[in-house]
């Protein structure tokens, strides 16, 4: 096909993977219904979306059951419960959960793969915990599972450290390693810039480059479409954008743009209408101000979302002079 | 400097124009109370904004002085009550309306420069309407004014319309040639290739490109990033992105990446705060899914406005159903 308009075109190569529940999770403490979890999933196999993480082995010791819920901790009796029947060869879709480094208790949390209804173990690490997270991945691999390396808040870390991180990572057997704009800061040229520092650290080594982008300055599609252009096949978005704080790549936005055919739209935004939009009432995400300063101070969101819980959510500039003042 | 993150420097050229009352009263027929629309003068004041474009001088034949508010017109006992004192020459901020090919009694409303507060006319025409717009450009200039050729809805014009309406503005006297993503349809290679055509065919005239992004697919703040990066020293927002539809770059993102150090954000924060907000409780805009859609598909966003005003406004299944049927 010719490549005079590329944005016509697609790459089957590229997959999508939902992390609505997982991302959401984290302003929520993971307490989505079960009806909510599986109207995603069955969301995700009706749009042709390629795999779903529903949600965290963390440790239920940081995070206790009283507080947080089920998709926290993805104990596989909740997994069994609601994804039966799920079927990775039937669908092509992969189930998927996260574990970060410092707050799983991996050896016990995770089961061999044959044993769970588990594909994909992505495990999330900030720079400081790669040789833990070195150790996970391999041990998930052991256990049969694809896996990822997330190396998060990316925009907050030394150039030298993300050539060691990303040294260390080419040898292991994660499949994917991913760009994570945790703070929503990174401009397009800085995508450009971090896109072409992975891929030269990781040549040779058949891994595949994703991104996970955040939406505090309304850049996470544009961003996203970015790494995509730049040969990014492992792309991350959520149902309406639905994410900590500024929230996350929109799914309705990524698939509107995406040409490959299996990708369909319609129940993307059935599932909005009826599961994700009344979610507004209890929970609050999206690019407001104070999420917009926080990414363009490259700050973590957690100032922004207890600003947006409080009693003033919308005195925009007490958060500003609060945030500028103290920096 | 060094251009090793251009992301951190700035472009003195680099200039910057409110649209807020002139693209937001697209929404609300320009019934603007005096006191919001001083405050956004106020504002771009004391934000160092370089351009405030205050309305239409459109004819009240097709739109009524009954129906539609001052805006709309832009008669000069509106301009001289609520501009009184405005001095281009003290405060270097620019004062700025739009013509519309074949809305304005341009040879009646316009008055000499020298007889009005406004210093700028921006000439908005689709491409069939480029002669006219070729003869409200001069007739402007020879009143006095800065001129401007907006383009509009250039998503929806071929490349062959495209070239000739560039070719008949090169010979104008119009400062500026605006790429106008009206329907808020283009991706970031899109504005790529449209800025090398405008370039291309503008060379050697002196005649800078400007940027006016629409946000149906939350790419109005990334695309505008992307003309700057090409070269653009024109840049149109809009507080908190009010304008039609789904609105345009918000000026508090853009003014949050810009990095001179004349453009304050704070003053910004504070006029969303105290007038921008308090208007989404009567007016709609911003990118919602009616607005993804209507970008996604290349389309005029009045059927997205329509059915935002309408009953069910989040039926978002049935808006998709009746335009990607209908289409």
């Amino acid at each position: 096909m010719s490549e005079a308009a590329p944005w016509i075109t697609y790459r089957p190569e590229l997959k999508v993977l939902d992390c609505t529940i997982r991302d959401g999770g984290l302003i929520n403490k993971h307490q989505f219904s079960d009806e909510t979890v599986r109207a995603v999933y069955d969301t995700c196999l009706e749009a042709g979306i390629d795999a779903m993480e529903v949600g965290y082995k963390n440790s239920p010791k940081p995070f206790p059951k009283s507080e947080f819920g089920p998709w926290r901790h993805c104990d596989e009796e909740d997994i069994n419960r609601v994804f039966a029947g799920h079927d990775l060869d039937k669908t092509g879709l992969k189930l998927c959960a996260m574990a970060d480094a410092g707050k799983s208790d991996y050896r016990e949390q995770i089961v061999p793969r044959n044993e769970s209804l588990l594909d994909m173990i992505r495990v999330a690490f900030y720079a400081h915990q790669v040789s833990e997270a070195v150790q996970m991945i391999e041990h998930c691999a052991e256990l049969g599972y694809d896996t990822t390396a997330n190396l998060m808040a990316v925009s907050n870390i030394d150039d030298a450290e993300i050539d060691t991180v990303l040294s260390a990572i080419k040898d292991t057997p994660a499949q994917v390693m991913v760009i994570v704009d945790s703070f929503g800061h990174l401009y397009r040229e800085q995508i450009d810039r971090l896109y072409k520092k992975y891929a030269t650290a990781l040549e040779g080594s058949d891994k595949e480059i994703g991104i996970h982008a955040h939406n505090n300055q309304q850049l996470a599609f544009a961003n996203t479409v970015e790494a995509i252009i730049l040969g990014s096949n492992r792309v991350d978005a959520t149902m309406f954008g639905l994410g900590r704080g500024a929230g996350n790549c929109p799914m309705e936005l990524l698939l509107g743009f995406l040409r490959n055919p299996k990708f369909k739209l319609r129940p993307v935004i059935k599932l909005i209408q009826e599961q994700i939009l009344p979610l507004k009432k209890e929970i609050d995400w999206g690019p407001s101000i104070p999420y917009n300063i926080t990414g363009q101070m490259n700050l973590h969101p957690r100032d922004a979302m207890e600003f947006r819980e409080g009693d003033t959510p919308d005195d925009y500039v007490a958060f500003y002079d609060d945030i500028v003042l103290d920096n």
